[in-house]
């Protein structure tokens, strides 16, 4: 059994660096080698491996080794966990705001004249 | 003119520990102050206030003090730039997944018989 806010931890942390985000925009597009992923960064390839672990890690990504390559690709439904932890907010404050609506309009109209 | 790119990180990191994301529940049964927001957490009132400046820079909570409280509260539509990144990425990758059904079912269609 995974604990759901440890994986929201290390999914949002995955989420929080431009050029991981860049990295799942290009996995989006198809699998890619680190090669492929590494290519439109300025950075050096120790940290590409350390973004890639991390994404991996949070569980967005996965990877394949075949020979001496290894291919990443995009997990699928990757950002299902983080989509749905945004709706259960709107809908809980929704709820919030309708209450405090109906608790107003009932205040008005129970005002004396 | 803000840096969207910016503004996600820090989103993305704000969001990236479970104590914020409580805090950030919490603000959205209403505003409360420093002490309201300590009080479910075992971890000293530094901390809190470093978790709380992490979520004020990152745009999800503002304050206002008055007199000697400082109030708490849920940005309006605090979440609309996650929910947005993650809206654009569905929809990118089901493009995506629907040229290659597309695609595939061309290739089937003129196999040679």
């Amino acid at each position: 059994m995974m604990d759901g806010q440890a994986d929201l931890d290390r999914m949002f942390h995955a989420l929080s660096d431009r050029s991981r985000r860049g990295m799942i925009d290009r996995l989006g597009r198809g699998p890619a080698s680190v090669t492929e992923l590494a290519a439109p960064l300025a950075v050096a390839l120790p940290t590409v491996m350390k973004h890639l672990q991390v994404l991996e890690e949070s569980g967005l990504v996965f990877s394949e080794k075949s020979g001496r390559v290894r291919t990443y690709r995009l997990q699928q439904d990757a950002l299902a966990a983080v989509e749905r932890w945004v709706e259960q907010r709107k809908i809980q404050w929704t709820t919030t705001f309708d209450r405090l609506d109906h608790f107003l309009a009932n205040e008005t109209e129970t005002l004396p004249e």
